[in-house]
């Protein structure tokens, strides 16, 4: 065993990456990184214990050499004495049918490949070659497209590859502990052979140009340990997200409660947490729901972030068919998340008791008149059901219905009428609320909609005289009291 | 008020930079960042109730142009009515003296400059004319050179800053919220004069590469938004960093007690920590025993973490005559660290009773005869001073002294003589610490120095046959028992 066979195995242990007696499909391009792999694993096979099984994918892209590329790994594994598995895939095919660049057509083609080989042998994982540099390139393009810190993770020793079509699939890299020259300078030690990978160098625009001139730049002109400098971020990075994680999961158990399909999340609690928990916590309610993290852009958690502190009532489209709404004392999520409508069905119109209590399907409502005084402003409550009014301006003769079509009012602080449906659609109210938001009218003229917003001429000035108190509480238990 | 100075405003505003009342010195360099911010502050100073304070410093490092540059500075400031302070200091001197670079020297007499006219003044801070490209080089300046997250931060909008011979002093950074080409169409527009600022081309090889060659070459062939990329990992760096200090913080108050000049960190409940919160702990201990952060690099990070993860009885060192110490319960950090010796005095020599109970100046030695069995062995105990030998190999007249001139052992798994003088210094046993370890002889031999390493003749083997177990204990509460 020489000095890199030795690195290797020792990464591979110290990693716990394999387990005694399972075994471990290669994956061989033809090119040297594969190839070496296939080396290093096989020499080191014993001592691990582990079986070796060949897979290489021809993805039909490059006519010939292509199929020779198959040719060479099939007559490398039969001289290793190891099984093999040869695939071919169009991916120009797979390309378009799914609408991909080139890139992610091959990407998914190849760890589809990989999948399928892994549950036929019953395989426990897929060894694939990347070294050091394929990482370090990996943070670098990270950081270039501006991912938050867990894409500075980069590549790991061992993951779990989880796509939209494929997966789950453990790979492991047992090469990350070595550079590129390393595996070039062991394969021309060893007298190995392997074919130049053409399909490789060709595949990704930005990752070509970053591993051909903008590492070399950096290395020259900035830092000669840049690559150091960057895998020791990205190990920095990977520890700080997993401490954080591990606090969000933690604080999750008080807050967090699953209800069939939807994640229900406590608004107290989450509004106490940490920025940077907070984010934590919603991402990973994302992941729960989505099933996987592939399709969750920075964007939509902060989509997710702004809905949370905002006001309630509200509710924003996320990847999936997955909506995010924070009712009154929760955030839900999930999908049809809006079928679970926290306010009561109204139905007909009622006359509302002023001064007095008025009980009515699903609502009690108090309606008090009070002198105005600057205590009263102070003493607004949150939840969007106890609202002040001028009661000059409003009058006693209030009913309550729900809307109903070319409803027009002015939202409190602007000067226009607007129809209370394009209100709906701006204030993000869930569609399946909106038929039962309790509208308060005067002789046909809508004062409030309870919950979300008072018409503008209703509001309590500084002329105001007497002030009207209304409060709407539910007779279910469906919002807090 | 025109939309520049609103933006200000409002950013100023929101994070809180200037309380009413209070004044605030604004260096100016002459160059159009620095003079922008001086006629956006006078123009909003009115609404933000806050009196300005010009302060130029003269480096005196290009002759006629630095002193045009002071008269400029100067007449601008009494056209807009405005006090001003005139600093002239000799940077290359100063340089000399402190054997810094141009750059730092540079800095540090600005810094210091500005910290007295603050101090002389009455002020509250110092506002200087950095921008958000400024803050976004800082960022990859930071990447290039492999900082970790902390790094990452860049250029705060409120920060203090701490040298070795500067500070505390509160800077402010009101033209974060604006690009540099926002600020230099700001002077065209309002027709405001400014000089070149030569001083500030030229004094960072590195950043001056970073702002005229990689940031444009990054924009162009990766992501035209690089800038708000790197910005947006930077604002997620500092809720990370200040989550995890947070927590770190928390994690402390159970953990770390400060005695006199020295902090000391209770083992257990360090080792039970996250590693995240491991490297977050010791840097805060670090910083307060430093009183600044300045000087502390990762490498003295990854010495801490290493020392802590390791056996106990060793030390390393650190900036500015600071040891950090890993003893037999605590670990332990400041300076003359090493003074709170941890073991018990010896002098003379003590014969130990073989079996039986020897008590000798500050310890109890318990020794026992029992044979040989597989349970023995993994009935180890780990605070060193407790260690079984083969029974036939060290016999029963054995002795207690300290070291002597010219001992020598085979220290456990080595195969040659070496010298305990040697051997203390290579496993960073503490100097103070080196004449009060127990050594156990045998007839002049050295079989085991108590709390550190067996001789690798006195180890039990399969061979063995009877088990010789001896027990230090402290008779103080020095050692935990």
């Amino acid at each position: 065993m020489n000095k890199t066979e030795n690195k290797v195995l020792a990464f591979i242990k110290a990693n716990h990456l394999v387990s005694r007696g399972s075994e471990v499909i290669v994956a061989v391009s033809g090119g040297a990184d594969s190839v070496g792999l296939l080396h290093i694993l096989h020499n080191i096979s014993s001592e691990l214990d582990i079986s070796l099984h060949v897979a290489h994918l021809d993805h039909m892209l490059r006519g010939e050499p292509s199929r020779q590329d198959a040719e060479f790994v099939k007559k490398l594994a039969d001289r290793l004495c190891l099984p093999a598995t040869l695939g071919l895939e169009d991916v120009s095919a797979y390309r378009q049918q799914h609408r991909l660049t080139l890139e992610e057509a091959a990407r998914e083609v190849r760890y589809k490949f990989l999948e399928e080989v892994v549950k036929a042998t019953g395989a426990t994982c897929a060894a694939v070659a990347h070294t050091m540099n394929d990482h370090v390139e990996t943070v670098l393009l990270h950081l270039l497209r501006g991912s938050g810190l867990t894409g500075l993770a980069g590549l790991q020793a061992k993951s779990v590859l989880r796509y939209k079509r494929v997966g789950p699939l453990t790979l492991i890299r047992p090469l990350l502990c070595l550079n590129r020259g390393d595996i070039e300078e062991y394969c021309r030690d060893s007298n190995i052979e392997f074919r130049n990978d053409a399909s490789n160098e060709s595949l990704s625009f930005t990752r070509n140009r970053i591993r051909r001139k903008l590492l070399p730049s950096l290395r020259q002109d900035f830092n000669p340990s840049i690559d150091e400098a960057l895998d020791r971020l990205s190990k920095l990075a990977v520890e700080e997200v997993d401490f954080k994680n591990r606090e969000a999961a933690k604080a999750s158990e008080s807050i967090i409660r699953t209800e069939g399909p939807l994640v229900k999340i406590d608004r107290k609690g989450y509004l106490g947490l940490h920025p940077a928990l907070k984010r934590a916590l919603l991402r990973q309610a994302l992941v729960s729901v989505l099933g996987s993290p592939k399709d969750i852009e920075a964007v939509h958690i902060e989509k997710m972030v702004d809905l949370a502190e905002g006001e309630t009532g509200r509710s924003v489209n996320l990847p999936d068919g997955i909506n995010f709404i924070s009712s009154y004392s929760e955030l839900v999520l999930g999908r049809d998340v809006s079928a679970d409508i926290p306010l009561p069905e109204i139905t007909g119109t009622y006359a509302i008791n002023v001064p007095g209590v008025t009980e009515m399907p699903g609502w009690n409502i108090t309606a008090s008149v009070i002198e105005y005084g600057p205590d009263l402003i102070t003493g607004k409550e949150n939840d969007g059901f106890s609202q002040l009014f001028d009661f000059d301006a409003v009058g006693s003769e209030l009913k309550v219905r729900t809307r109903k079509p070319g409803d027009r009012f002015i939202p409190l602080g602007e000067v226009a009428e607007k129809s209370v449906k394009d209100y709906f659609i701006d204030a993000k109210v869930p569609r399946l609320w909106r038929p039962r938001v309790p509208v308060v009218v005067n002789h046909g003229q809508i004062v409030w909609l309870a919950g979300y917003r008072l018409d503008d001429r209703a509001k309590v000035t500084p002329a105001t005289k007497n002030v009207l108190k209304l409060v709407f509480r539910p007779q279910s238990t469906i919002l807090p009291v």
